[in-house]
């Protein structure tokens, strides 16, 4: 598509100048079509240019004259140079801060054969299980490594952060207590800031009322349904809290800890005392700190629990032929199939981050983990006992990895000191000192922060150590083994880790193998140039609490991203901070509502969906304390403007906004945009454009300037952040300055009147090096270009296949955007061939299926993205054409409905080579459909997984080996 | 094997103190077996600690008491830090030098996803053609590539660098060349110095006279037998070698043309002027400099002389059903096979370097190259142009990218100019200063070196490149096309090339999928810490030639590492120069010839080999000008001292050394090894000890100690520099005192006098940090254990197994060292079944097979290694048994001969689906033999090959894409 420069021949190379000689840009690297290629796309499709073809596809009114106001495109190695300067610009210390966030050694063959390798990074949610039972695998490591040290028996495979897992655990309370009416959710005062901030937030628009109080002084009076405390404390006490949880059960409440992983391995594991909840981040676990994220939060329930589980849970279940298969369980509690009664909102987690931690614990094994806490804590024990000895009084006596000191008037200078050296502590208030100790402590540090305390007589770290005595009582103490099951102890030399983790890529299907044509999931490439510095140690290792100075790179970056954003979406504010697309969303109806109430409007509270939206558009609406509207699609999928029309007028008063996805969930460009937006404004409401789909308009249109108030963007769609087998993602909220005042905001940068959205001030910044370096690379043409390619492709495909699958919506001159959907109900209807079936068969095919179902039940939503050649295309093409012939032969009755090569995909390798074939086809057509010695013949591991049957038994931690035995 | 630590509880953990809870040593992750599996291992074969075995197995009387005198263990992070403050006293600089070595762009995705995984880097040669076609595939395309930019129809799989290309080429021509008989060989005074000194080097054994002259005007009087030339010069003049060739041809010379690559991308290859030779460096095609290696030295021939090639050749061949598949060509030119009849000792090559240089050009495609070539022409045109303008005089008119300017007096001073600049220039010689453009070169680096050079007004680079005018005659620019093939235009965008490079990497077997029990080839861990340097820029980015306070951090790891060396091989002196085992043992060789010669005893010239030797041995022998004379071995493998006797008494007078290896090729530690050497020594004979087995001997023995003289060593193999596919590998040679004076010298370290045996100072440079890391990790205590587990895991392997297949040899009670032989001679009498079917046979199996027919042919020889652990131990015995058992259905006549599981291994999955199934096993007895449902279940993607058929219809470039169809 991008030019890339005139071919050079042996005739005009002689002649040629510099300017004509320079190097191939980036964007003819992102692009897949070259020129001659794209030409042929728009032949077939009937257009002459990609601008003509843009031109007719989409609504003029919206469109925008000037180009994008970019720093124009830089070449790899020179962004490659520019990020080593922003690298070079952060000062990576010793962080001993705490708060949530600790130093950890991620053990190298993970970081390079889990974070730096594609086919983890690339992958997409394992909604295709069949194709992901790698990363299912280690999910379910995952969830059994959580249920393990928390001692409950079922945790989810990942949540965004620990506060936003508190604060989901917060509403499961509340759902799940029947007893009590209370709206009081008491939080114990050690609970960590941001915890308590993003709990507050959450509470607000569903009326609770957030308490915080000491619990270690007992339970105050009153009622309340829930309670949630720290395990250790931010404080870094310890306490036993037994009582505390017999007593809130006996007033009927339920109770949240939100532990630490690392001390779940030395400490009773809240599941002993009976606590109904844990809740916590597995960062420490060998994810880098990165400046706030992305890490996995985590959280584990009780029996009779499970089915309230907020995200994703991985389960057992069974393939057609009984064999032991993962997949994702319970998928019904999920807010795309439950939307505005959807409990919560969370769509992308973070199993890249679960995946690393997963990995973390399986090569440390349980003893190995417990010697790094042991080890943690006893150079905490020492750091105290040492204070102690130079005159330095410790707050707590019972701690597990961190020190209160106190040195009255003096903690400030401390502070200080401990940072001349190297060392970030904490600065509690102007008394207090925190010291926090984690697997990266050396004794050296200890020395440090001795020093930095003034101590007079330095104590030997020897003496200290032979003498310190142990500080945890022994009931505190955590008897009985933990990860048990063989898993943890089979990988523990680098040989057997680095081939299980390739065994368990093996298994997936990701972007290396081939195209991902999910629709509205906008699966494009992920450039080496933009990944490889998100693991520099400059990015890695900055705690998100650092002193500002220290993360002068970050700042340089977050500031031009977001006036990168800004411009090219037309709004006037960016705030990073939502760590995924739901929270972006919350955050952007929480800035409506408090827009709203700053005007004395704050009883508006009617938020508009279209029927087509996204599930999560109503679930991020009712978290936002709003009533949900449905408002009607027409025949062409476009937002009924009538029916748009009768419920603004009935609304009107109380109309907070209208929540749309733009171009449509559909594919298309609807042409009433502008006048939609208008009606809302007109009666007090304001517009939320989900940027779900702004891959399409990027350098084309820009919502804040279309008639929108507010969007969020999904940095893992546009703008490059891989999907990671289902997170992380970044959401950001974008907004006109009207509603700037009212975006995120974070206890820790002093601003405790916004609302906060994620535990860290800047959600997953260690990530955001990946969208910074694609826009600086693609520059303003490159960014244009882009989104003409993906039009055009999505149009290639919807003109090759129509008249094998009718294509379900088009707009303008029967143009489709960026995607586009085929419609299988026909089909399914006389050869009773599903969707489930085409996407299955595309398996053997050598495909990831397309998004199956959404927005419509019984088609397929087809999104090419830009990054696809026309070779890759084209195989596709011939792959439904393929699928539509084998269709026929089930229409005709040549193959039965029951036994086909559709009903039976995906077939496996071990099927193919059995002793016996009983069905009306041949092993070759079942597993070569693409021709024998098909280039990338990719081998399911398993049959079709039986989905139902592992809801009906539900499994969620690793099943004996036993069961693998055929 | 080594400590993991005590297993801490619940009971103990309180109590422990620092010392006890320190962190997993290294060892034990790079070791496979824990303590309890090592107990189990020792049980089997019946001894109590891994110390017996080892007092039982090696004889007392070489086993060193003290402990090795290296640094203690240090931790992944510890080590990572000091290689990140290594890296960080080295200062990359902008290199303008030349001289062969130049800046260029890796592309990030070919970096990462193959110089950076494991998947690439881990394999092994691919003498198992069925389960390398990856590798064989991008090594087709990079001889596709020297054959099109050199315009000569065959071209070698890689050499080791251009310096020793050149001096196989120098060879090459005299055995070609039947009508001359002259010794003398004509090399231009144009030609690299390193070249010339290499050249210079392997001529002098050889008896050939190498003559320096200035062939721009015209050749000498006299006879030669071969003419070299380079191209551009080194001075960077282009002549145009046409008529020089024409008279060499007519009077009876060969004529090599040594080529820079990116300069034939636009200069007329040397194919159209009749040249017999082309070699070089591939280098700049996206390879790093790493301050000298290792890079893609390359040759091509012209009809005639392929036969001739040094080194490995890919070329296309069938498998069993007759689907075109690769495999090495003509493999009995190769030393292994001709021994001291071989005419080049090259066996490890560049596999890993020729793979990046390849799939550069595959990302860039012709026209890419073409762009690049010309810009970088374009910017030394503007160079030159801008240094006329100023007044400075430009020796040579005709150039591609490299100048030459005058300066009378003021050389010193305009390139220390230069390098204040932050650009390093070549000082040719007081009067003369170098200036090489690259792909890297900005229109910045010009200024600066204008500047340099000290011009009045500064020209600006955009009008002088709109005046400056085309320096190449149009007869010396290239015409017509090149890189024809699909392949270098189907995978242009960043998402093609990643699928391309996991596709060719999907079909070959590494050390990520499994064991490689490859005897003698010692395929352990290559671990990540150890890895993760040698892409770091501050390694990568240095040339070689840079001043020495550039690389002051390369300069402390070289001195490290020579002095671990020399301690843990017990001699004085170490160099890191040769690029190769073979080059190694050339240069120890050499050495002993030097000090034979400065005693007046020149004429020693009989080597002693055993007959197990290693092919390489002998060739090396006969390179190094030495007679070869066969020693006997005894039925036990053992040297046969009573031969050896009679061999030392034939030739006392001329006896210039034995060569052997320890322990054994046998994989025994011969008792009378220390007998053997005093008696060589007696007689005034040298001890070379080949080096290759050393990790049986590490921490326990000394080569240098028990009575050798000199030995090579191989980095690839004992100090986990990885295999690369087939290359790089590093053969430091070391010696005592008194061959010390004869080691390896260079001639840009000033070092004119003694041998140079390679083509960079300190030859592949840029991968030492992989062989200190490993140093530094393992401590003393950690190498000792390593050797202790390996000699173990042999042991295990020989025992569990001796019942099924006999153990050809074994040393003292019965044990063997550090692999072992198994004898199928018996069994290929009674069933007919042969090595080759049970090799094969392992590859369903899962396994990469043991070393084939060498040191004895009709057997397999297995090398477990330290790095796997008990289970892969088992799963190997267990394979190997149930094939014992597939054997026994053949001699039993239940499998016919011709027709059964091991003749037809391997089985690709497209066989065992093909509708048909006419064999007299089941289907998945063929396919799944581990059982259905294995783990790591590896597809070969194609059946056995037929070598032969490939021979006799040679062809080494890319086959057309028809060939394919099935």
């Amino acid at each position: 598509m991008t030019d890339r420069a005139p071919v050079l021949g042996p005739d005009n190379v002689a002649g040629a100048g510099l300017g004509e000689l320079a190097a191939v840009p980036f964007a003819a690297r992102h692009i897949g079509p070259d020129d001659v290629d794209a030409q042929k796309m728009l032949a077939a499709v009937g257009y002459s240019s990609v601008a003509e073809l843009l031109d007719a596809a989409m609504p003029e009114a919206i469109r925008e004259v000037r180009g994008l106001r970019l720093p124009p495109a830089a070449s790899e190695p020179e962004v490659a140079a520019e990020l080593r300067r922003l690298a070079d610009a952060n000062r990576p210390m010793v962080q001993m801060i705490g708060l949530g966030y600790h130093g950890t050694h991620t053990p190298p063959v993970i970081l390079r054969n889990v974070l730096e390798n594609p086919a983890w990074y690339t992958a997409y949610t394992p909604y295709q299980p069949e194709i992901s039972q790698g990363r299912l695998e280690a999910l379910l490591n995952f969830q059994t490594v959580i249920e393990d040290l928390t001692g409950l028996p079922v945790a989810g495979a990942s949540l965004l952060d620990e506060a936003t897992a508190a604060a989901e655990a917060m509403t499961l309370a509340r759902r799940a207590n029947k007893k009590s009416s209370s709206p009081v959710f008491l939080v114990d005062s050690d609970v960590l800031p941001q915890t308590v901030a993003v709990v507050r937030t959450r509470a607000l628009p569903l009326g609770i009322d957030v308490r915080v109080a000491d619990l270690a002084e007992g339970l105050p009076d009153g009622e309340f349904f829930g309670v949630l405390v720290q395990y250790p404390g931010a404080s870094g006490r310890v306490v036993d809290h037994g009582s505390l949880v017999a007593q809130a059960h006996e007033r009927g409440a339920l109770v949240t800890v939100a532990a630490d992983l690392l001390g779940l391995c030395l400490l009773r594991p809240p599941g002993e005392i009976g606590v109904d909840v844990v809740v916590g981040s597995a960062q420490r676990f060998g994810v880098p700190m990165g400046f706030g994220g992305p890490h996995a939060g985590f959280m584990s329930v009780r029996k009779g629990l499970e089915r309230m589980l907020p995200g994703r849970l991985v389960g057992v279940s069974r393939d057609a032929d009984g064999a032991p298969a993962y997949r994702l369980a319970l998928q019904t509690r999920e807010q795309h199939i439950r939307r505005e009664k959807a409990t919560s909102n969370i769509c992308t987690a973070q199993v890249l981050l679960a995946v690393m931690a997963s990995m973390y614990a399986v090569y440390h094994g349980p003893d190995g983990l417990r010697r790094i806490a042991a080890r943690t804590h006893r150079l905490a024990t020492i750091l105290a006992a040492g204070l102690r000895s130079g005159g330095v009084e410790v707050v707590h006596g019972v701690f597990f990895d961190t020190v209160s000191a106190r040195v009255p008037g003096r903690a400030e200078q401390v502070v200080a000191a401990a940072r001349d050296g190297g060392v970030n502590l904490r600065l509690v208030d102007a008394d207090t000192v925190g010291v926090a100790c984690d697997e990266t402590t050396t004794e050296g540090d200890l020395l440090t922060v001795w020093r930095a305390f003034g101590l007079d007589a330095q104590p030997s770290i020897s003496e200290v150590d032979a003498s310190a005595a142990e500080p945890l009582p022994a009931a505190l103490v955590r008897t009985g083994g933990y990860l048990t099951h063989p898993v943890f102890s089979a990988h523990r030399s680098e040989t057997a880790m680095l081939r299980y983790l390739r065994d368990l890529a093996d298994k997936d299907y990701a972007l290396d193998r081939g195209m991902i044509p999910l629709g509205s999931c906008t699966m494009k490439l992920n450039a080496t140039t933009e990944m490889e510095p998100i693991t520099w140690p400059e990015f890695a290792n900055i705690h998100p609490f650092a002193p500002a100075d220290q993360a002068e790179g970050y700042a340089t970056l977050i500031a031009d991203l977001c006036g990168w954003l800004a411009e090219v979406t037309g709004y006037d504010a960016v705030s990073l901070q939502p760590n995924a697309g739901s929270q972006g969303e919350l955050a952007g109806l929480l800035a409506i509502h408090g827009f709203h109430q700053a005007r004395g409007e704050g009883h508006r509270d009617v938020c508009l969906i279209p029927s087509s939206a996204h599930g999560t558009n109503a679930a991020s609406a009712v978290m936002a304390g709003m009533r949900v509207v449905v408002v009607a699609c027409d025949d062409d999928g476009n937002v009924d403007l009538a029916d748009l029309d009768r419920a603004i007028g009935e609304h009107a008063d109380t109309l907070a906004a209208i929540m749309v996805t733009y171009p449509s969930t559909h594919g298309v460009y609807e042409t009433g945009i502008a006048q939609l937006c208008a009606k809302v404004h007109e009666v007090g409401g304001q517009v939320y454009v989900d940027g779900a789909n702004l891959n399409a308009l990027l350098g084309f249109a820009k919502p804040g300037r279309f008639g929108a108030d507010v969007s969020h963007l999904n940095l893992h769609k546009t703008f490059c952040i891989p999907h990671g087998g289902g997170g992380p993602g970044i959401g950001p909220v974008a907004a006109r300055a009207h509603l700037a005042p009212y975006l995120p905001g974070h206890p820790m940068l002093g601003d405790d009147a916004r609302p906060t959205i994620a535990a860290a001030p800047y959600g997953s910044a260690g990530i955001l090096p990946i969208s910074w370096a694609y826009l600086r690379l693609m520059g303003p043409d490159g960014l244009t270009a882009a989104t003409g390619a993906a039009v055009l492709a999505a149009n290639y495909l919807a003109t090759r296949l129509r008249e094998h699958f009718p294509v379900l919506y088009a707009g303008n001159k029967g143009l489709v955007a960026h995607e586009c959907i085929l419609d299988l109900r026909a089909l399914t209807k006389s050869s009773g061939v599903s969707v489930d079936d085409v996407a299955k068969r595309l398996i053997d095919y050598g495909f990831h299926a397309p998004t199956m179902s959404f927005p419509v039940a019984g088609t397929l939503m087809v999104e090419p993205t830009e990054s696809e050649d026309l070779a890759e295309l084209d195989r596709f093409v011939e792959a439904m054409i393929a699928i539509r012939g084998e269709i026929a032969k089930v229409e005709s009755g040549q193959w039965p409905a029951e036994d086909n090569p559709l009903r039976n995909a995906p077939h496996t390798a071990e099927m193919l080579t059995g002793d016996e074939w009983t069905h009306p086809y041949s092993r070759a057509v079942g597993g070569w459909p693409g021709g024998a010695g098909a280039r990338r013949k990719y081998w399911s591991p398993v049959r079709r997984i039986d989905g139902a049957y592992g809801d009906r038994n539900l499994v969620c931690s690793c099943p004996p080996p036993e069961a693998f035995e055929s």
